[in-house]
């Protein structure tokens, strides 16, 4: 068993044209707010440094809920999908983004992350509206 | 590696004024029963004791969904974010909630819950409709 | 703690009648596409070989979500509930269905199944429009 530790940005874009998030339920049915009870399907960028069009990761694929009756809390849970290491993480948390540093587990990976099991420390490089790029710092045994 | 157990209760409240928890999606679009299909977000409170009014511990934030055809069984999936602890705990599994007792799996946690893995035995202490008092008891490794 | 393998078969129908699993968001509203953002939810027959009149194992129910721009990669986030082993394990992660092999992570388990952590390599035996067979060879450590 080793502990591995990496560094990544995620790019979710929402609310935006050529979204890489799209709500896709939501309280009252409403898919244009971003409130307690909306679902946000993502299939977010991951690079190397915090620009968008910096070295290509993979991409993080998955959804988030905004739990929190003030919408400040989502549960993020997603798999990051490696392009270049042949292997996967899976994550599944709790981010209250107003918070400027988180944490969210490591609840498994595939390929050469096997087993994998740790957490991510998460901070928000920049946002937008509701776009933002979160950056992971992932610490694991496998 | 230690392993560590404590209680708490979980207050699930739906389909009623200022719910803790809101069907967001469901078959045929429907967002008011309680049927296969349907996808409930949660921000439950999560306290020491069964009343409502006992000491608070935190909340449950995440979501469920009601997984079998004769929806008898929900699909658990949340994060219990601990106020004082300094630490959350992810849970999923399966909870056939008219079984007396049941389990799920706690696939991680973060801050001194790092690397949590366990599980947590769940009784239902009391329920009105579909709004329920739950009894969690969690043991867990880290 | 001991490293236990097995395999058996998940048995998807969507679009169809008497389904066992069915959208109930996506895209714009749209439940009756497979595009992005598509949420279904399943309770799908686990059975040991590929027939579905096969000996029934139990069944895999939870959720996946159509998670790729192109449509081609789900979200798998489901709790197998094995019905004679008296044990469940949960699954969570990416899998990209235009792939002759794939794996996804086990994250977690009950019963006899405590403490579970491996993973499961799933290929497709057969399918039919969006319905389908799948194999699952899973291993973990429990």
């Amino acid at each position: 068993e080793q502990q591995t530790s990496f560094e990544f940005y995620m790019h979710d874009n929402i609310f935006v044209s050529n979204p890489s998030g799209i709500p896709v339920a939501g309280a009252n049915g409403s898919t244009t707010t971003f409130a307690f009870g909306t679902v946000i399907i993502i299939d977010d960028a991951l690079t190397l440094g915090p620009s968008p069009t910096s070295t290509s990761l993979g991409r993080a694929q998955g959804t988030y809920l905004v739990t929190s009756l003030d919408a400040s809390t989502i549960l993020l849970t997603f798999t990051a999908v490696f392009s270049d290491r042949n292997g996967t993480l899976s994550f599944h948390g709790s981010d209250k983004i107003t918070d400027p540093t988180r944490e969210i587990a490591i609840v498994g990976g595939t390929g050469i992350y096997r087993f994998a099991q740790g957490f991510a420390v998460i901070t928000t490089t920049s946002s937008v509206n509701f776009s933002a790029v979160l950056h992971f710092n992932v610490t694991f045994q496998h």
